[in-house]
């Protein structure tokens, strides 16, 4: 229950036009992912972003709904926000999970357009209830992470598929449906 | 597979209060449920929203979309919005989809707090692969839907639970999960 992480990398991710960039951090993704991963027991969500000012802006966002107005006005949400986790770069991420568990991570990457060799929501819960490792799933910004990521990953998690060719979900209803069919399955069990 | 509909309500619903409102627009509240319905072949995303006001500002953000710049810029997200449909009530919405589809649709509604008879997520897959008739999802903004919704509906969907006590989605997470559990059975059947 407490091993599993998720990251939101912003560095390095494409572009439109298929160069590796640093991408802006959207205020929904950090709430709404925030929510969900509250929703489903993830130990921490790091925010994976090197630029100074988008550094900043992340940190004002965290004590704005955290420490300042935000949270006396919603205390619910600065619940959400407690498990967010601000690091320069996915190293980063997986050697603060290292320190804490004393257990290097399983990385999991996600790919919406993956066509090689993935695991699948089952096998990853079944990885997750043995909780021998902590696990770390990757989520890209932008027009998805960098394919150098990959050399990182134990494993890639099988892409979501709807129901018609449309292929274009939002990070965040991503998040969602990633966490509900890991941990859905673990729930019912 | 054409006959399931999702709508989200504006008008009535309740505020931090419980007082009976009629709430705003969120922008990515329409960009975010128009992917995911897309993503999950809804027949239509009914917007419910009567204020004269926020209706300008709905058609507006779609005319951008669909017609404008951005439609231009990112034909991916016009295909998104191509499902949308505004209407000032949910009855009005009812009447279109009983117009549409020859039939009146069942009526499903959607309370984060529910604690009464719900219809599990199974049970649902199971009546949209009859195909007998067509089904209209209700999700809430807001503090959810107003008590008094419960009279038109056939059914109540069994509330999404994650891992702990945090019960706080954002609407748009809760369509993606709602959306992905009842059209993934479908689609593995």
């Amino acid at each position: 229950m407490g091993n599993l992480y998720i990251g939101l990398v912003h560095y390095p991710v494409k572009n439109k036009r298929g160069d590796i960039v640093a991408s802006a951090v959207t205020n929904l993704d950090i709430h709404d992912i925030a929510r969900i991963a509250k929703t489903y027991s993830i130990a921490g969500f790091y925010i994976i972003q090197p630029m100074p000012s988008q550094k900043r802006l992340v940190k004002w966002i965290i004590s704005h709904w955290t420490e300042g107005y935000g949270g006396e006005y919603n205390p619910i949400r600065a619940e959400a926000f407690d498990s967010i986790r601000l690091v320069d770069a996915i190293d980063d991420a997986i050697m603060e999970i290292r320190k804490e568990t004393e257990c290097p991570p399983v990385v999991v990457g996600t790919w919406a357009g993956y066509s090689g060799a993935t695991i699948d929501y089952e096998e990853m819960s079944a990885l997750i209830r043995t909780e021998i490792e902590p696990m770390l799933i990757l989520l890209g910004t932008g027009f998805g992470m960098a394919d150098e990521v990959q050399e990182i990953c134990t494993y890639i998690l099988e892409p979501i598929r709807g129901n018609g060719d449309y292929n274009h979900l939002p990070v965040r209803a991503a998040a969602a449906i990633i966490l509900d069919r890991i941990r859905r399955t673990t729930q019912t069990d």
